[in-house]
């Protein structure tokens, strides 16, 4: 059983719809579209609408695109069940004296920055540990402590978006203000951040504390945490003390600070967990680790050559990483390739909030052809990754490295 | 062997110094009372200064004390050495692939914010492992580890301090600009408050792991952290919220934010260490932890107490609790207390930064006798807290709460 995210699912719908002439019924068309737009961001309630758009799209290829959904769905409202169950139980705990005000602010806290993602990390270890449990169903014990998992990782990444924002003093996140920018909240976000870290040990503990493997998954994520701390760090050291100076950056420093910040905690951390379920040792995998945070790395570029050149629209927002003086992928291959002179340019408009040398910086991409650089990099990772995985002694290892392939290749958002 | 803190015996000898009719020789007591002050805030270098000191006060009593003062200058070196043990493990930890700029920072961050406090905390762990292995001497290596958990609430401690003097809008502590403040740090320091926490976890993993406790260590860290955050949590909502209506504050108040934020890390953490290492099973002490906690609420009356009616000279600072609206004992007290009329005037005069209104709130303590409510308080507390420890079964256990109950009855500072 294989499970790509709803997300990838409605966009192919959505690109079919959008690129291809539209064939018949176009207010049908119109409103099945507007639908799949709107379980793209609302991907708990997906149910519903199924059955809505199985009476607007009669066709039979979107019928097993809307069947796949279904089961996606219903996954997903399991997962979101749990988060509930989750949050109940942190609001209960007995090892604090709640007050009225602080349970209110925990659990408007916590559903303000836990659930409103894509859930993509959560989900794919209940994805990860039924690729690695092979044919055998999973019980629905396994299936709630999967998503205990799951949600751990959500609330880890929770921690660190809420932190991040206010170090890189950010304006909007997921959509919505900051967490810190909410009146009342200001710098009490901190404390909330640490609160939202602390909440992972009250749950592991909860539910975990008589697994053998209870201690592993402990230190699990605390050395994940701490090597994407360490990856914010070198990219805050890098990138904002090494303002006024592109040479600082190279592709070295890009892939370090992308493997340690990124890619550790959403590509190697779920699937670490999976395994951990599944009875693994994880010193037999390093293997499995090495090709995952290749692949983080991978998932970086793309997401660095997209905020270039992806479509707002897809991508739903509009990149600024010019502006920002971020050390992108694009900059540093941009480095490599230029020349004195075109290396000037670069230096005189990188970073400027100001839409005429921004443009100036995409024509000297588009000059030294870094799309066609980009194809270039995206087939040859592709290509090593698979060889990589075709190589793996163990063919549940392989399906699992392979579900996550398929989830990033060619991605448009 | 009983451990009392450097600064307490230090403390005394200045008293005596000090309030004393100086007999004779004024020139040499005043050359060992600057000894002796330094030494109070550089702990490390007790041992050289204990031989002048000795040279310099030939009298019995005092050699008594520089013998004692020798011995804690001993376990203080190892406890210090111990510290660049770990920090040079750290900094060279295989997880992380450290840069040069990311090697010092990290070094420059820990030297700044770790090793700088009175370490009550950490030593305390030593005092409190070895009476609770009662007559058998501890070997180099328990000692060691007693010293490894010691630095691990440390750490915690300087965790909470890089944060909380961010979300307090701090300017110094222990007498240097916060580590925000510092050049080029800012908002990284958010960061560099959750290495200090991560660390805590990469120090135990490497000197615990085997251990049959390892995962009970992991849990009470993990607790306790959780409800030091909760208890500033709700002095956040409390205390910057309820800014303007002093009538939110109340003693259950007080005493939740206490134990939460104060008494768990600081009393009970130490303790718990402690027992997890001698191989007892935390859930059989609650009752010391009950009385670890009362210890922890006395404590901080204290500290509010002394913050007004302490003396600026030997506390080393300047209250400011009045001016900064701080849900003191002291205020918390005074409404309980006070008529309509001398409630109206608390609520014009608390929280203003202006001498005159300050005055008026003391003059209002004053009036309402707080000095002799708080003689009786503590008069009161210390007698409970006494025949609870002579209540307790364990004769261990009682040596090592009657320790902390000496370094805090009737301190000054």
């Amino acid at each position: 059983m294989h499970f790509i995210t709803n997300n990838l699912v409605v966009l192919n719908l959505l690109q079919r719809l959008r690129y291809s002439k539209f064939p018949q019924n176009f207010p049908r068309i119109s409103k099945a579209f507007q639908i799949l737009y709107y379980l793209s961001s609302n991907p708990q309630k997906t149910k519903n609408h199924c059955t809505q758009l199985s009476i607007l799209l009669p066709n039979k290829l979107y019928q097993e695109k809307i069947q796949f959904l279904v089961k996606m769905s219903n996954l997903k409202s399991k997962f979101f069940e749990v988060y509930d169950v989750l949050k109940a139980e942190l609001l209960n705990d007995p090892a604090f004296d709640f007050t009225d005000d602080s349970r209110q602010w925990v659990e408007r806290m916590l559903d303000y920055n836990v659930p409103g993602g894509k859930c993509n990390r959560g989900l794919s270890v209940i994805d990860s540990y039924r690729l690695l449990k092979e044919e055998k169903e999973l019980s629905e014990d396994e299936i709630f402590l999967a998503c205990v998992i799951g949600w751990c990782i959500e609330w880890l990444q929770a921690y660190f978006l809420v932190l991040d924002d206010i170090m890189d003093n950010s304006h909007t996140r997921r959509g919505q203000p900051c967490w810190f920018r909410q009146p009342k909240v200001g710098m009490i976000a901190v404390n909330d951040g640490i609160l939202l870290r602390n909440h992972i040990g009250q749950i592991l503990k909860k539910h975990f504390r008589d697994k053998p493997y209870y201690a592993d998954l402990l230190d699990l994520f605390n050395e994940v945490e701490c090597q994407t701390a360490c990856g914010q760090m070198i990219d805050l050291i890098t990138t904002h003390l090494g303002q006024n100076d592109l040479s600082k950056y190279s592709l070295d420093d890009h892939r370090r600070i992308v493997v340690y910040k990124t890619a550790f905690y959403s590509f190697y951390l779920p699937v670490a967990c999976a395994l951990l379920m599944a009875g693994e040792n994880l010193d037999d995998h390093s293997n499995a680790k090495n090709i995952l945070l290749e692949m983080g790395n991978y998932f970086q570029v793309q997401d660095d050559y997209l905020d270039c050149f992806g479509d707002p629209e897809v991508i739903g927002k509009i990149g600024t990483d010019i502006e920002d003086y971020k050390c992108s992928w694009l900059v540093v291959k941009a480095m490599e390739l230029c020349n004195k002179e075109q290396m000037k340019l670069l230096n005189e408009n990188y970073g400027k909030d100001d839409p005429s040398c921004v443009a100036k910086v995409k024509d000297l991409y588009n000059t030294l052809k870094l799309q066609d650089v980009y194809l270039e990099y995206e087939r040859k990772s592709y290509e090593k990754l698979n060889e990589e995985i075709e190589a793996h002694p163990s063919r549940a290892v392989q399906a699992v490295l392979k579900s996550f392939l398929a989830k990033i290749y060619k991605r448009l958002k």
